[in-house]
């Protein structure tokens, strides 16, 4: 059954921007409804490019959450949120690390999809996308297909509109939602992934060395960096 | 095992404070941290009730989380949030209704917990304490044991340290949690549940009239009307 609306939560990196343009294409959608949270997160940039993803994909409103008081709650908690713990590189985590890395965010996503779900509730909307993405060498346990599924669970009990969480690409290699998203013009330029929170991505943190691979394995270059090779080159000129 | 440290909402009504001091007397707890929310709630007296349960307590610390932007998120979608609803009175509820009240708050319980689990995590504590009580005639999916079970399925796949919700009242009549807390030396004047928002409780909405039951089948007057009708009286002399 075609659904009329839908939330998407936006962080404004790769994988849910191109969730996003997939969900505003789904055949029977009139309406989506973006929700993107400022929670404290260094790399705070990738709320530009969630409103300007929002904004390209014509959504029916785009909600910016400020949640400022979860770095604070989480002290200590994630190298995300606290300006005293450095985003490591990836080539530095050890294997227990890669289980469970120091960019780890405290239940962060289920707080995430709870509040979205909240929102859903209310639109009288079914569904919240997520773009949960398997990685290929380390991970989150609130990013598996197993954690939406045991959510999904939980919302099953509700006696009134019951909300279902999707995470379509949640299986996927992220090399594939690069693919969908380039048939789907997505403009990967307007998205951020870098943790460091500075103005160039770092190259070296774990989900800049994803997304590098992720367009190599694509076999495209990442327009990100090629706009940024350019500003460079014309400030060095 | 006896755990050294739990997280408790506390939302100032008579099961979460009842619930706080039952946990603060537990042998073997050396630190409390008692989490509340102001999510928009037209009841925000029991934010003052909550604050001065904490302190009676002793608790290591006390948060009120802001989260005014949750009302806006939520519009139209409870009367505990939405100026333009009516907190009904109980025996005007609906059989439907009685399943899924007006006052049901969209997955507001998951929201919290979810929060609390965050701050349980960083404290390097275990356990989420959660007031959730079986009421006798209608009810919320979001305070069943069934739903706290589900909760903590999520909460098992975390690779980290994993949290659990404990819900002990979930079974109990709220009589028994009247009784237990008297046992306790819990001062119920200093505790609000009254939805509608008022300088004093309507006596009729559904909390007023699940309150008034409870301390009539304790056998006890509630301390906090004794104590509005003495102010009562001593404003007419």
């Amino acid at each position: 059954m075609a659904e009329p609306s839908a939330v998407v939560l936006l962080s404004g990196g790769m994988d849910s921007t191109t969730l996003l343009h997939a969900v505003c294409r789904t055949p029977g959608m009139e309406r989506v409804y973006a929700l993107s949270f400022a929670y404290g997160q260094k790399h705070s940039r990738e709320l530009e490019m969630a409103a300007w993803q929002a904004k390209a994909a014509g959504v029916a409103r785009h909600e910016i959450v400020d949640m400022a008081f979860f770095a604070g709650l989480t002290r200590g908690g994630s190298a995300l949120t606290d300006p005293a713990i450095d985003v490591p590189a990836l080539d530095t985590l050890t294997a227990d690390q890669l289980q469970q890395p120091p960019t780890y965010v405290p239940n962060r996503n289920m707080i995430l999809l709870s509040l979205a779900a909240a929102w859903t509730e209310s639109l009288g909307a079914a569904s919240v996308y997520y773009g949960a993405q398997a990685q290929d060498r380390y991970g989150y346990w609130d990013c598996t297909t197993e954690f939406v599924q045991r959510l999904n669970q939980v919302f099953s009990l509700n006696r009134g509109r019951g909300v279902t969480i999707r995470a379509p690409f949640a299986m996927m290699p992220k090399s594939d939602v690069v693919r969908e998203g380039l048939q789907l013009g997505v403009d990967y330029a307007q998205t951020w992934s870098c943790y460091r929170g500075g103005t160039r991505p770092c190259g070296v943190c774990p989900t800049c060395v994803e997304r590098q691979r992720a367009f190599a394995a694509a076999g495209v270059e990442d327009p990100l960096l090629k706009a940024e090779n350019r500003n460079q080159e014309s400030r060095n000129v």
